[in-house]
């Protein structure tokens, strides 16, 4: 039973198999989006401050922070950026970065556990950033690909994490301070991609007891009606064990794709966030139906 | 690997772990729906009709069929009703009474290999139904409730359809053959019922190598959005193993659910289903937020 608990200056934060799916706000990264990276580059927040307070409201869990900007001054943005937002949310934050001097930067102005994104299973990647998540006592994502690539076998992106988790060991972080990020294929382009993300999923929490993540748009792309792709992946995705994932909670379908794996793995106690958000009727028939059905039963059973 | 063969006059219908999940209509049901049981009562079928051909576009692989009207000659309509929807599609049929004189009746018109729907694991109900759906050379429902009703244990659950699977191996059914129904429950009043559902459809795949089935709507009754909750429950069932739900294919939500848990299950080849369905252009914006992502990952890999 793997329970992973950040925190920001004020709020404390448990990942784990008995939780509620933690909702990881992905939107402020400007990687893809060019109006926010010149913005963010010149200085100006205000983008960042929308985005922040609309995951909060949306029913974010935690938010992920990115700054990287090419040609900009990552470290330095970063670190403004998680100063920013944890003036706006208690939430805990993930400190998202490919740069090591950003990830200490971003580390060493953020007040309580942060959650840092990410650490591959390269040598060098490991030596750099392990140390960083031991020193500031952070959690990591460790995202199982290395020297060699993403592997096509789930197996091998297995043992990538196995190896990762490992290794933070060595350097005196518990597993339980380990997310593991899979890694979803495109299921477009790669058939199988769904059920490899269930099978690893299943064994990282069977075998290795850790806690999961992912970025979850990536299994949809390319095809039509996305979001309902997602929303269904991610609530097949939490059936087979994941606890999180870095995504859009402004994103109705997906968000309610969680609340509702939340409801049908007994994370959501007599169904109140489900019934809270969603109380207004139901339409027409919709009730009568399930009475038939229910009724039919009874008269057998 | 279980193969469940149905089929019509002149086509076949596999339900099976390695096939799109199986969507057995359940509209023709006088259960709950005064109108069309004062119709059918009264000989007139024009409901059904349209019903059934509602169904068959709507993209069912089977259709129910149920004639349980009060006071009525319910094995003479079951009958006529069969009867009329074979000239209608050449979908397979699931025939469907808890009065065995019905189901012989129904039996008797029909051509093809039916699915009969239902036996439970009560010894009266079995001595009954089982010599006749091996008669007809059928394959048949098994509701894993018996005579001490239905049990919230999912362990009894289990051993009930065990029980039912082990006696129509006596009367000389495979199991191929038997399609175990294993009760879902409200969410609403029992917090696990999703967990035992998704728990027991494994155990049933696995252990006993059955077919599974389900009255999808059930676990949401007495919940606001209940065809979300139906949909997101039929896409983790089937995550879990299960392979066919009674239940109304003109719901656009639940369709989606098993559309997509086809594609995540590989049980749709390229998409093609999923793209023919939703083909139109995706919202502005979708597809660059997953390249985007897509494109941090390959800088990270």
């Amino acid at each position: 039973m793997s329970r992973t608990v950040v925190s920001s200056h004020s709020k404390e934060l448990v990942i784990g198999f008995d939780q509620p799916f933690c909702i990881i706000g992905e939107r402020i990264n400007p990687t893809g989006r060019k109006a926010l990276a010149a913005e963010m580059a010149a200085g100006d927040y205000s983008r960042v401050e929308s985005d922040c307070l609309a995951q909060v409201a949306a029913g974010a869990h935690m938010l992920d922070v990115n700054a990287g900007i090419p040609l900009a001054d990552e470290p330095a943005i970063l670190a403004e950026t998680v100063k920013l937002v944890q003036s706006l949310t208690d939430l805990p934050l993930s400190i998202d970065s490919s740069i090591v001097e950003a990830l200490e930067n971003g580390l060493s102005v953020y007040q309580g556990k942060a959650l840092v994104n990410s650490v591959t299973g390269e040598d060098e990647q490991m030596e750099r950033v392990l140390p960083l998540v031991k020193k500031y006592g952070a959690a990591v994502v460790a995202i199982s690909n290395d020297e060699t690539g993403i592997s096509m076998d789930p197996e091998v992106r297995f043992a990538v994490a196995k190896k990762i988790v490992e290794r933070a060991a060595d350097y005196g972080i518990p597993k339980e301070d380990v997310v593991v990020d899979p890694l979803v294929m495109p299921i477009g382009a790669m058939g199988t991609a769904g059920q490899q993300a269930f099978a690893i999923v299943r064994k990282l929490r069977e075998e290795l007891g850790v806690n999961t993540t992912c970025g979850a748009s990536n299994i949809s792309f390319g095809l039509p009606n996305r979001h309902a792709m997602n929303a269904f992946f991610l609530a097949m995705a939490a059936g087979a064990g994941m606890t999180s994932a870095i995504m859009n909670p402004l994103h109705e379908e997906e968000l309610t794709g969680i609340k509702a794996s939340d409801v049908l793995l007994g994370h959501d106690k007599d169904c109140r966030a489900w019934i809270k958000k969603y109380r207004a009727p139901a339409p027409e028939g919709a009730e009568g139906e399930g009475a038939g059905r229910r009724e039919r039963r009874r008269r057998r059973g």
